[in-house]
């Protein structure tokens, strides 16, 4: 174990408390972030699927709800610079979480970035009502979503 | 056990799909629904927690944040009206939701109705940056998420 991983993890997980990039100051307790964070990742697959699955025709094509997913999506990607906040590392390998998030934060910032456009470009597409399009930003989402799971968290 | 809760629990969960009062076509899968839903609930908590908390102290009032969790909260509010299709009701009693969500579902929707206004009122009022209207707003925003669980949440 490295000596700054060493230090992070001895460091007490109740003085965990950051001020994300977006200005949202996140609550003390790691393990309420982490069953937050959980829950985000959740809420987020939950509506991305809904839209994939529409498309595969899974489930009926709505328009409205598709904007709907669209917009909940995006909302979600703007949260997750914020839902891995230090204190939450001293728990890495507990969760799927890889420490490489805290190690590489700069790596890290990048393919959270990269989700954030995706999913803007998303909701910019979903409103457009143009299934083509819709499809292939599906398809950029989906691959920012494995682009950072690849690199930042454990496999299953 | 009535005839109408024992034929719903009867039912088998795979058909289940419902489309929602706002139009968002849920997937078929009680499990993955429920799963979404205890997430989103995390997620609504976290956020409205954090504003509460900013509020009393516990950790530094930020504008910027407040004005973010609010509008986080706000969309959470509108989802929750689809986060009960037919079909999940079959695994009432295994989660924390009553049967008596679909079984009265007008004061189900009241409930969350007022939920959603409350949650509107939060974000409109968390602009202004008056936290005394902040405060009232916040504390609504509990009494409407209490009195929903309190009719329709099994007691922890």
């Amino acid at each position: 174990m490295r000596i700054n991983t060493l230090c992070r993890r001895l460091l007490p997980a109740a003085i965990a408390c950051a001020v994300g990039t977006s200005g949202a100051v996140l609550a003390a307790d790691p393990e309420e972030i982490i069953e937050y964070r959980q829950g985000a990742m959740q809420v987020t697959k939950y509506h991305f699927s809904t839209i994939a699955d529409m498309l595969k025709g899974k489930i009926e094509y709505d328009q409205a709800a598709v904007e709907k997913h669209a917009d909940v999506v995006q909302m979600m990607s703007t949260l997750v610079k914020d839902e891995f906040p230090e204190g939450t590392d001293a728990l890495a390998g507990e969760t799927g979480a890889l420490i490489d998030i805290w190690d590489k934060p700069d790596e890290f910032a990048d393919k959270v970035a990269e989700f954030e456009k995706t999913a803007s470009e998303l909701e910019d597409v979903a409103e457009s009502g143009d299934r083509e399009r819709l499809a292939k930003a599906v398809k950029d989402v989906g691959s920012s979503c494995k682009a950072c799971h690849d690199d930042f968290r454990q496999d299953e």
